[in-house]
C-alpha cells in the first residue's frame, strides 16, 4: 500500500495534501512501482494547458548511471553558481538541506522525472503556464500517496546536457527534474508568509482582509 | 455550502478533484464570499517556490468597472491576434467556447484574481516555476469547492496596461488572470492524450508501458 512504508496514514483530501506538500531532498532506496508512477503521471496530465495542447513530456529515469549523470549536472550547477547565489539568502538549515539535495540527495531518489515542454505543440511563451501546473499535479499526487518529491530546476543550468542525457528531440526542452521516492525523514507542515503579505483587494497594497467588499 | 448551488455533491479527494478540473469560461453572477476566497488563496500559497521565496502576489478584483477593463484588454488581445492564432488550431466547439470567454465570459466572473510574480524576491527565471504551481493550487482548490475557474494568459498581451489597472509596483508583473465563480453549466470530465504519447522510459521515445523496468 503506498505510503504504508513510513507507518503514517495518508490522507488524499485535497486541502490536506496541499498543506502536507514539502520539498523532499533525501530518499530511501526502496523502489516506486510502475502502477503508482502511472497514476501520478496520469494525474499530471489532468492539468490545464494553453489551447489544451498538452505540451508536456515526462521522461522517467530509473537507471542508476543516468540518475548519477543528472546528479552530476545538478552538483556542478550548485558548485558553479548555485551555492554562491543561495548563501546569505537562505536560512542555514534550509541551505544545508538544499546543498545535501544538490550534491547527491536528489539523484538518490529511485526515480527522476525529467519534465519537458514541447515547443512543436504551442508557442514558447505558453510552455511555462502549461508545464508547471502539470508538475504541480505530479508533486501533489506524490504527496497524496505518501511519496516524497520536489520541483528542482538547478540541472536546467546545463539544459542541453540534460536534454542529451534523455535524448530529447529538437523543440523539446527540460523544465524541471522531479525526484520521486519514499522520504528519508518525516517533514512537518510547510510555513508560509501570511495572506496579508501577498493578497490584495482591487489594487496592489490594499489590505486583503477587513476592508469589507462589494 | 460551497458548490451546493449547482445541486451536485462536491468531492475533495485530490485525485477526483484533479480529474474534475476544467477551464470554465461562463459564470453565474452569484458572489463568492471572502471566507471561501481566503481558503483558496491560502491553499495557493502552499505551493513550492524557488528557495521558498514565495514570490506570488494575488490581486483580487471584484469591482465591476475594473473587471470590465480587464475584460476589454482580453477582448482586444483576442481581436488583435488571439483569434487568428487559434483559428484552425482549435476544434470548432472549443474555439467558440474560448471566444465566448475572451469577449466577455471570463470578465463576467464575480472575481478575477490577477496572479503576479515579484522579481524583487527572486531571479526572473524562477518566477514561472514558482508562480504557476500556486496558480494550479488555486484552480484545484476552486474545483474542490465546486467553483469554476480557468488559467488565462490572453490579457498578458497587454501586460503593462493590466499592471496599471491593479497598480502593480515596479518589479511585480502579471502571470495569469484567474476568473472564479459558480459555473454557468456542468462540465464533463477532461479528455487527455494517453500516457503513451507523453511519458517515456529513460529516454524520449522509449515506450513507457510494457518495457519492464529495473
Amino acid at each position: 500500500m503506498p505510503g504504508a512504508g513510513d507507518g503514517q496514514p495518508v490522507s488524499a483530501d485535497f486541502f490536506d495534501v496541499a498543506r502536507r506538500q514539502r520539498a523532499c531532498r533525501g530518499f530511501r532506496p526502496d523502489p516506486v512501482d510502475d502502477d503508482t508512477l502511472a497514476r501520478l503521471l496520469e494525474t499530471a496530465t489532468r492539468a490545464p494547458s494553453a489551447e489544451n495542447t498538452q505540451p508536456w513530456v515526462f521522461v522517467v529515469v530509473r537507471h542508476p548511471e543516468r540518475r548519477a549523470a543528472i546528479g552530476a549536472l545538478t552538483a556542478r550547477a550548485w558548485d558553479q553558481g548555485g551555492r554562491a547565489h543561495s548563501e546569505g539568502r537562505l536560512a542555514p538549515a534550509l541551505l544545508e538541506d538544499v546543498e545535501r539535495g544538490a550534491i547527491g540527495g536528489v539523484a538518490d531518489a529511485p526515480v527522476l522525472v525529467v519534465v519537458c515542454g514541447d515547443a512543436r505543440l504551442t508557442v514558447a511563451a505558453a510552455l511555462g503556464p502549461s508545464v508547471y501546473p502539470a508538475v504541480q499535479n505530479l508533486l501533489l499526487a506524490a504527496t497524496a500517496v505518501g511519496l516524497g518529491s520536489a520541483l528542482t530546476t538547478l540541472p536546467l543550468v546545463f539544459g542541453s546536457e540534460l536534454a542529451a542525457l534523455v535524448e530529447l528531440p529538437e523543440g523539446v526542452t527540460p523544465f524541471a527534474v522531479v525526484p520521486l521516492g519514499w522520504p528519508a525523514r518525516v517533514y512537518g507542515p510547510s510555513r508560509r508568509r501570511p495572506l496579508s503579505d501577498t493578497a490584495f483587494r482591487e489594487v496592489y497594497g490594499a489590505p486583503w482582509a477587513g476592508a469589507g467588499g462589494l
